[in-house]
């Protein structure tokens, strides 16, 4: 789809910060290609926990519009990414989303790809053919704390300072061997923005997410003296307790793409399950507290995580149309946490499955809603404030790849 | 999707009065747009009957395009008409077709509406937000004989004298107390102007609809003069017997887009069953007599309805693509009268179910058939020639709206 | 869809011999269009074989894009064809695949046209209405060897160098009197390119199509002296024997669309079933020796077959959308053999039904992977050759039509 840059300008020149984003910012088909060049082949993406692939051969495929990226562990143990797609006359080569082996054999006519993407075999090609020039094309790939991500653009953002900055926080939750205990795939009727808006909100909590706020502390911004009294009370009585084990709560200055706190559960509760109570026993890493809180790790644009004392959970999203959205959760726990007796995997997801459950309503309603023809950008209220961290952080990455609109200086970089 | 005004001008330009539409205003996709820009974002269009909605607060959602309309009556039992978009960020407030409440809440942030589309409730907003600027958007709605409908324009169309005109006809028919019976909903994969079509002529009856037919008289054009004089004959012995009891017949002249009339069925029916006898005992208003003929009502863009003695029939259309429409169906009785007892559901609506259903087919393949590359406008037979009056109001609408061809007059308005 | 004719010219340029086509060509809706235009509008295409419509008034129905073309067998025994739309307002007249009938009768308003598609009946029509004008658009239809192709061309191109070129090969195994045994038809999700290349090359099948290859020989370029000494061996047994039963086997020069040739089963096999033995005790026409090889013909975009001495296969291939096509393949055999007695379907069909499935996957897989960023034209293997071919012959067809890149000769025509 060929984009009209100049229709772009002039939709990102209507935003204002503090307000929802233009109507066509959210449903237009050719913002939708337009998000996917400026935001979704530039950036850094969750492709899935590093623990998803444990051995060298062990592959993993992750679909980014049309694009499908093979990631994969290598011979020395190193995350490598490619892109699924045969030299030769550019079938897919990985067919499934998990799959393992020594080579990557192209199902067509059998080319075959060693695990640093190099081509190896090419039956019946002439003698003259230069093996050496018709490699898989290589995509960026990085372990953060046991997350992988992947970036598609040939020269990607520093993601240095997001490694530096996180690691003190997750680095603790993750320090010992982990495993998948569970994952869930949804797809909701909305663009993907609006699904990462209702992630940086708990405005819309109270009236929608009762088992989430069982342990929760939906206190973003407090309404009343007496309730921010009584959470910064709730908070110096655990702020305490952490400074005594060494981990950091304080949030991070990430810039308005990455966020980085511990926060504590609501007093008696220490996980997200239905009677607040731990989700496994088997704590991870050498944890002996089961009381820590939650490490709130956010990285825009696809990214969300809980790091709690017994288990992690880690939200992936994937934009497929400007109407649908992949958001895909995973819930790791200690690699010797055994299931049924150190955990139940109903107990350990339920609180979560509910809640995306209820958000994908809310989503698809939202974008439903949005594509009135009177819909006109609303006022954040103070509590969303992060959403217009995040509309500022998209239109940002917008007037960079597009131009700034007509008339209007291009915002600073933050 | 941007409209090119060229485009619709010059398919307009290829129009003539007694042949079919050219090919494109059936089938475009722009052409469809511009179809709710010009014609179903500024004629009058019939919602729902008022009974659907009889207590306060009752509500009904209609979707138009991507418009979703609330219809609701509120504390002083008027009829009113709102978007479904939140004025914070856009939801959707009504989420299903038929609801109730004393106040419109948003399942979002709970930003509450009152029935007059005031908001009065934003919990967590600043002190300084100006809710009086942030109501629900209205759209103008009115009831014409139990009939509500809606108009999405700033300034709607004159309905004053459709009203008068269609009352004498319609009014004694719904005098009474009335309650639904039934509803029907079904799609046409076909344009919708091949719907209204569809129903504007009789031409198809002998050949598709036999169950219709067993009390419809097929005559809008004799054949011959001994049919034309059996025609007259009948006609005459009906009209005296009308005229007895008041009520008038003879056709309306509501210009291309209303038709008001009443005909007689044929010799020894009364109703739209399958043996032509009464479908409901108990009759509506306070007639005596089942033998009343139908009035048959048409109004553009998208209904048309037959009052008979003992029940009333409405059709409703919307259009969802270029290539699908709607079409509901209502049945109303007496509001008194029992089911099971004074009528039976099946008995009442198998003639129009079954002949829906075959339109359904007829339209679908008319459809088809246009999009074939040697589809050009057909001429309408003498008996079709409210099919001519249907397309010139609506390349009326077309060209008052998208502007007039080059190099040719625009029609005077009817 | 209006069509950028630039757009297309610019696709084409980026075309060389040698190589997969760019990326466009295979994915883009409106190079689809232009496919459409170029080549299914133009080109003669298969539709049938003649004995799927013995007897006069039988009629079948094709679907090509938005056209319904009338396949039918007139009273003379002649076949024609006509688009499916009726001249009063454009309703499909044959609502079903197959069908039978004197006249062609719109299911509408029961306009009827005779079998050589002249209007005969248009009730209520006026006086002065001109029957004559109102006739079937008739659609160009040709029987060779059994098998009917159709071109919706005003000037069709030769078919006659055609018919005189496979005759010698084909005719003997149609000669006597054949009937349908079994059809199959099934949707790729894949360009129908995409389609014809697979169909183009066995450099897949050692590595798809075990079933296939248990009679049939995957030589086109042998990969050593030795086993092209083998084949050369093979080859020269058989046509002795085919030289003497006076059937031709030397490869057809009939340029790149069109391919004729015999070819020998791997020894021993002399049929396409699972264990190589016939798939029908009653052979083709008055053959007696079972062991013929087989008749491998192919005429571009749509058509290839097999003619075996105890059955034929034929495969036609239909456009559905830039990445949808569908794949019918009939199997023929005598007229008198007996279902169950002579042959038995499920061995009759076998090897194809899994070969068109196994194709089927590569080819969707092909697609998929093509719509990759990274994607660029890959080098055919040598054994690919024929794709090289078919390529050409396609961008040709769109040159010719589209016009030819700028800076760039046309290729001279083949």
């Amino acid at each position: 789809m060929k984009i009209d840059a100049e229709k772009i300008r002039a939709l990102l020149a209507e935003y204002r910060t503090g307000f929802s984003l233009p109507q066509g910012l959210y449903l237009d088909d050719e913002v939708f290609q337009a998000d996917l060049q400026a935001v979704w082949q530039r950036e850094w993406l969750f492709a899935a926990a590093a623990v998803e692939i444990p051995k060298p051969g062990d592959r993993i495929t992750m679909e980014l519009g049309t694009n499908s990226i093979i990631i994969l562990r290598d011979a020395q143990h190193q995350v490598r990414a490619f892109h699924n797609s045969c030299r030769h006359r550019g079938s897919r080569i990985c067919l499934t989303e998990r799959s393992h082996g020594g080579m990557l054999v192209c199902p067509y006519h059998q080319w075959s790809y060693a695990l640093d993407g190099s081509l190896r075999g090419a039956r019946q090609m002439p003698k003259d053919f230069d093996k050496s020039s018709h490699g898989l094309v290589p995509v960026h790939a990085t372990e953060v704390c046991g997350l992988i991500y992947v970036c598609l653009a040939d020269t990607p953002p520093d993601i240095e300072t997001f490694r530096q900055q996180i690691t003190p926080y997750v680095g603790p939750h993750v320090a010992g061997p982990m495993k998948v205990a569970a994952q869930q795939t949804i797809i909701e009727e909305g663009n993907w923005k609006l699904v990462i808006e209702n992630n940086r909100e708990c405005y819309h909590c109270i009236g929608n997410h009762p088992e989430l706020l069982i342990s929760l502390v939906d206190f973003p911004v407090p309404n009343t003296p007496s309730a921010a009294a009584e959470f910064e009370t709730m908070l110096a009585r655990k702020t305490g307790h952490w400074d005594r084990l060494g981990l950091p709560y304080r949030a991070v200055n990430g810039g308005r793409g990455v966020r980085c706190i511990r926060l504590p559960f609501h007093e008696g509760t220490v996980s997200f399950t239905m009677d607040g109570g731990p989700a496994v026993k088997k704590l991870l890493a050498g944890f002996t507290d089961p009381d820590l809180g939650s490490v709130r790790m956010y990285h825009a644009p696809n990214n969300w995580n809980h790091f709690v004392a017994d288990h992690t959970v880690h939200f992936r999203v994937l934009p497929l149309s400007a109407g649908r959205t992949e958001v895909r959760t995973t819930w790791l726990v200690h690699a010797e946490a055994e299931e049924g007796v150190d955990y139940d995997v109903k107990r350990l997801t339920e609180v979560w499955e509910v809640t995306n459950d209820q958000d994908r309503t809310l989503v698809q309603n939202n974008h439903l809603g949005i594509a009135s023809d009177v819909y006109r950008p609303g006022p954040y209220a103070p509590s969303e404030a992060p959403l217009a961290d995040f509309c500022d952080w998209y239109t940002e990455r917008m007037t960079g790849f597009w131009g700034a609109p007509a008339g209007r200086m291009p915002q600073a970089a933050e």
